[in-house]
């Protein structure tokens, strides 16, 4: 049974309700991590796979030259002092300061990311796990500031693009590009090997816009404490380091946050959601209108062609 | 010159002035980090007294034998759940849940922690490196809870304890004995090396019966982030963790702090500060009055009678 299945009135089924007034439960994964069927073309070693697949995600470190890196971490610098990025309504800022804390939609606003995005190394990548062609589902600049970076609490990214976005199964995933530092005492991403197999249903409901608040605080779409224990005394928790140019690869169920941030050492990372264009978004598994585009790509669906990314290490 | 000098008045000098109204500056410590003479009389190795002097602070593991290591827990839980301590009045409870994050007067109110304190492991390194007959300033448990454990900012508790307690000089020490696994997930101690040779004046000033909201928050007595950005360039960040049972020693000018704790493991540990029997707390150098005497020894100092612990490793 594909889990696009299409009932009589041409609706894709619901195989993963949360947020419907059902108590916190899990549902066992019935969607593959890896899609690809043939171990040998895979761009990146077999145990990396085999990893990937059983753990939920890995750290690409060494797929940029530093040349590359450097121009990357400028275009964050640019597109954070842009005022007319600022004042766009697509950008977010940290609930105290004001401070910009993400801007939306970089593959389409910023040539340089637009061109990384279909980068080989990873759209091919991608394409290579899911075993389809693939598009941009969201994509994000992350600037978490120093001294005051606020934590981002525990979530399944899934969760949320299936309730309120309506992507109708788990094959998806996301890239986090490090543009800084990420060390064990700046808030660095906490993901819980192995907690991409289980759905934690939420509890509540979603509320209207919810994205306003959301992506600032998350407070809907939360495991209880009781799954979350549950998932990290069975898996563990990894913090995810890695220098300038680290690419954290991760499913888009697998259970992941961050602490706050004290130091003055802000964290930053690009941010690109691939999904397989067999699964592109359907209506919102909730009582709620979509989101907008800025923050889930509908209407504007383009699979991407994958360029090589040719003599760029310099 | 002594730093307890009194004028003629008999007045003990203000060397710190913090939070007096001047813009956040450094003033380089002029007191001994450790006073001891005879490095080789030292109940640690000398690399170990070496290490303290230049980076503030020492970890040491295996101080204790498991089964004390359990003993503490077990007290830990007893006092956490004590009700007549939770209405004591001497316990800080987290400001969203209302869990208990701290009871203090642990080396009063427990004989268990009592005997700790004035353990040769513990008193005795403390009046060695003190060169002095020692007394226990403050002593206290922390919890800090699991999923929602918030963050506590950057801070030398020196600063708080002369402006706040008018401890004269830095001739004083904490030890901090883990008794959850403190990982680099879990919102450990963050601590910046070499930071206790300057002192950070403050900027604002000491608002009445600040005690109330500055152990569950610190709003007043943090550093300006430009000095903080210097410390943490000059000596980097390091990260204390270790399993239960391991003892964090550290001086009492360190520029320290700690991240939230959004995973479901709390952190907790026994806190015992140790002051220099010589330099006992006179009227605080601000205009309030002292804090309460659970907070800050001043009319019961006692010094402690060193006790060697004996057969204890079992």
């Amino acid at each position: 049974m594909s889990l696009t299945e299409r009932d009589q009135n041409n609706t894709v089924q619901d195989h993963y309700r949360s947020r419907s007034g059902l108590k916190a439960h899990f549902i066992d994964r019935t969607d593959p991590v890896v899609y690809a069927a043939e171990p040998t073309a895979a761009p990146i070693s077999e145990k990396l796979v085999q990893q990937y697949d059983e753990q939920g995600f890995i750290i690409l470190e060494d797929l940029f030259s530093a040349r590359e890196v450097a121009g990357f971490q400028q275009e964050l610098d640019r597109l954070r002092h842009d005022e007319e990025i600022k004042a766009s309504g697509e950008t977010i800022t940290e609930p105290d300061s004001g401070d910009v804390r993400s801007i939306f939609r970089i593959h389409e606003i910023s040539p340089l990311f637009k061109k990384l995005a279909a980068d080989a190394r990873l759209a091919g990548l991608a394409q290579y796990l899911l075993d389809d062609q693939v598009y941009i589902h969201q994509s994000r600049l992350n600037y978490k500031p120093g001294f005051r970076g606020k934590e981002f609490y525990w979530h399944s990214d899934f969760e949320t693009w299936h309730v309120e976005d309506g992507m109708p199964a788990m094959r998806a995933l996301s890239m986090s590009i490090t543009l800084t530092a990420n060390d064990e005492s700046n808030g660095p991403l906490l993901l819980i090997p192995g907690s991409q197999r289980k759905y934690v249903v939420c509890e509540g409901h979603t509320p209207a816009e919810h994205f306003r608040s959301s992506l600032k605080k998350q407070e809907y779409g939360v495991p209880s404490d009781e799954c979350l224990s549950h998932l990290a005394e069975q898996g563990g928790i990894v913090t995810a380091t890695g220098k300038p140019g680290s690419v954290i690869l991760f499913d888009c169920n697998i259970m992941h946050g961050s602490n706050g941030n004290i130091t003055p050492f802000p964290r930053s990372n690009a941010f690109f959601v691939y999904n397989a264009l067999s699964n592109r978004v359907v209506d919102p598994f909730c009582d709620q209108a979509p989101r907008p585009e800025y923050i889930c790509t509908r209407r504007q669906i383009k699979p991407l062609t994958v360029q090589q990314s040719g003599n760029n290490h310099g």
